[in-house]
């Protein structure tokens, strides 16, 4: 039998591929189990974006252009422009989701063993994408303690190595939910002009601001115009996930070029899903303040739970929807297979996303978990009661 | 300013790129342009595909699942069946297009330097994919005097090294048209066990086969299970190239299980497209029936208005919608654009894709375009009068 690649056999999974057959076994038994664990919003899909693809008079199914349809990049760019953004519609490429977005933007800037900082926890899937691209992550480490803020600049400095070509921030954070400040993001600006980096920001719950506190994207920042790669997509903005649509932003021209390549080899992103994120441009200021309304107090309501439950401690988060929680346990990824194979209140019981996952260094996270706030506050409340029963009971077995 | 990525400057850019400009200048002066050079069928979307959309009754557009919607994969494995091609839900991947099915296929068996054997001419793609993944092409050459059949296996033996991990095919061809035949197919077979080999055959236009001639998946050829890859996509078969749908199928489990990892990074395919493909299970035969003949009598036109062109020779296609063409010219790319930038007939021009870009060998190709019949009968008659009259005033300017 032939062999896989090396590559392949590096590809990491998802930090809860794990936990799934325990969540199928646990429902298959009749218990109830209350996803805490994805990043799915359950709130609807404005309807004028659905609408349009039922009222799209589309005949013949045909690829978009390579770099997406020209109206609908006309379209984000004044969707920018609202944001105060000066971005030209030349500047962005329609991708495949967010996803496709930050597969782009390392194959154009990162070679085989060059090396892309993070601040750790992260979004997963970067080291998917990563490890897909021969790159090498190296992590630096934001604390709990400090609301996973941007690590000192003089740590950044210490991992900067002649194989170093990138910085990757996600702003607002998943898993973390921070939302970096003007002066972190100048800071960080700095910095890669100094010692000649990319800087990426994965902006994809920009929107996701809470507390009066003002996004600042990488776009809106002057001089860092070669600099700065921006990664956005629909999937949250509008909870439209399933669209897989998304774009690539940069002002440096040959970015641009270079990505609009490895683009051209995939020939298109999906049509009927540009139709209906065009229109969701669209939507209502008052949907956002409603969703970002519920959003806030999701996380305010989560947030007391969680600080009721002895030996918990978790971050304030004022972005995205998600939390990271430290637990008093020694191994959460064991705590989370035990809630699901072991444990139930009432015949319900918890998902959670063990965060080692989100760390790269080896060792991190171990008492820590995700939680996204994608559901109802009365769901929310019981989930968190679940786990603080669990975490008593855990403690005795 | 930041370097880009070496892997990123090596990435080709598709081969009409170039000529792209030339033919909007041309339609800004008025003139018009018949398009052979695209590979996007006018025919229309089968009307339950479009419907399968309009009457869902989504209201989160969610994420489906990494490996594609369960209900999706279930009847795709019946249509196979249908085909007599015995394939399970578990040994297929729902992609994004059959583009991201052939990424997957790739990052999964091939590292960086290793070699992937084509024969050429060959779908340009292949070089955008093996590139970002930092995989060498290693091409053999097919002729058009052979109608582009396979070359000999002895050839094949010549170019295997310790670093080639794979063959790949296109069955039948883009460029080629050619079908390959059972007794090829089984060489093949043979020669990949022999030396261990991935063998990867894009089977995207499987449906068009034509003359009554059968089309051999490698889903049908016993004893090649932990070998064979296959590629498929919704794109041409149902005309609905923009729902960015395809599928990778392998009954190799360690392949399936690496893909789905490279699946996970990127979340899943588009939602609202799979249900549409689902649907697009559904067509009734006629439809393949009335499209499979509109082809045949295109192709029969083409070719017999092609052969009556003074040093025109042109390979008899027995599948898909293309066919290469041998004009009597030096450099196809300087006529292609002369085509564009410099001639009409009546206000009306032809834009053919110069072949050069489907060879991976230098300097092979330089005389020939392909040519694709996805244009009405009459436009096709048109458009070779154009081109032989082009080739006239070509010789002489
Ligand atoms: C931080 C972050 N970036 C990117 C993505 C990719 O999302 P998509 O490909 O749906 O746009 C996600 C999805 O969860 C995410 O959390
Ligand atoms: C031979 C071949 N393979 C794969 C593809 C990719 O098509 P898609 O990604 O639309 O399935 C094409 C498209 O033209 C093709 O011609």
């Amino acid at each position: 039998m032939p062999k896989i690649s090396l590559k392949g056999s590096k590809m990491p999974s998802s930090p809860i591929r794990k936990l799934v057959p325990y969540a199928e076994a646990a429902k298959k038994r009749g218990t109830k189990v209350i996803h805490l664990n994805i990043g799915q919003p359950d709130i609807k899909t404005p309807r004028i974006a659905l609408d349009a693809i039922k009222n799209s008079a589309i005949e013949v199914l045909a690829y978009s252009r390579t770099e997406g349809s020209e109206e609908y990049r006309v379209k984000i760019a004044k969707y920018y422009a609202k944001h105060h953004l000066k971005v030209e519609a030349e500047e962005i490429i329609v991708t495949t989701g967010g996803s496709e977005a930050l597969s782009f933007a390392m194959g154009s800037i990162l070679d085989e063993g060059d090396e892309v900082i993070i601040p750790e926890p992260f979004y997963a899937n970067y080291n998917g994408f990563a490890t897909a691209n021969g790159v090498n992550v190296v992590p630096i480490v934001s604390k709990l303690e400090d609301n996973f803020s941007l690590p000192p600049i003089s740590e950044f400095e210490k991992l900067i190595s002649p194989k170093t070509k990138a910085i990757l921030i996600c702003n607002p954070g998943n898993p973390t939910g921070y939302l970096y400040n003007k002066e972190e993001i100048e800071q960080l600006a700095e910095l890669v002009k100094k010692h000649n980096l990319f800087l990426i920001a994965d902006e994809v719950y920009r929107e996701f601001a809470y507390d009066g506190k003002q996004h600042y994207s990488l776009l809106g920042i002057s001089g860092l115009e070669d600099y700065a790669i921006v990664i956005d997509s629909v999937s949250k903005r509008y909870s439209m996930c399933g669209a897989r649509i998304g774009c690539l932003v940069s002002k440096n021209k040959e970015v641009i070029q270079t990505a609009l390549k490895f683009a051209q080899a995939r020939l298109s992103p999906p049509t009927l899903a540009q139709i209906a994120s065009e229109a969701a441009l669209d939507t209502p200021q008052s949907y956002f303040d409603d969703v970002i309304e519920e959003y806030v107090s999701r996380r305010d309501l989560l947030i007391s739970e969680l600080q009721k439950v002895e030996g918990v401690k978790v971050a304030q988060p004022s972005g995205a929807f998600y939390c990271v929680v430290e637990l008093p346990v020694k191994d959460s990824d064991d705590f989370a297979q035990w809630l699901l194979e072991k444990f139930n209140v009432h015949n319900e019981t918890v998902m959670v996303a063990p965060a080692a996952g989100f760390y790269a260094s080896e060792g991190l996270g171990n008492n820590q978990i995700r939680i996204a706030y994608v559901l109802e506050k009365e769901q929310l409340k019981k989930a968190v009661h679940i786990l603080s029963e669990g975490l008593k009971q855990y403690h005795n077995s």
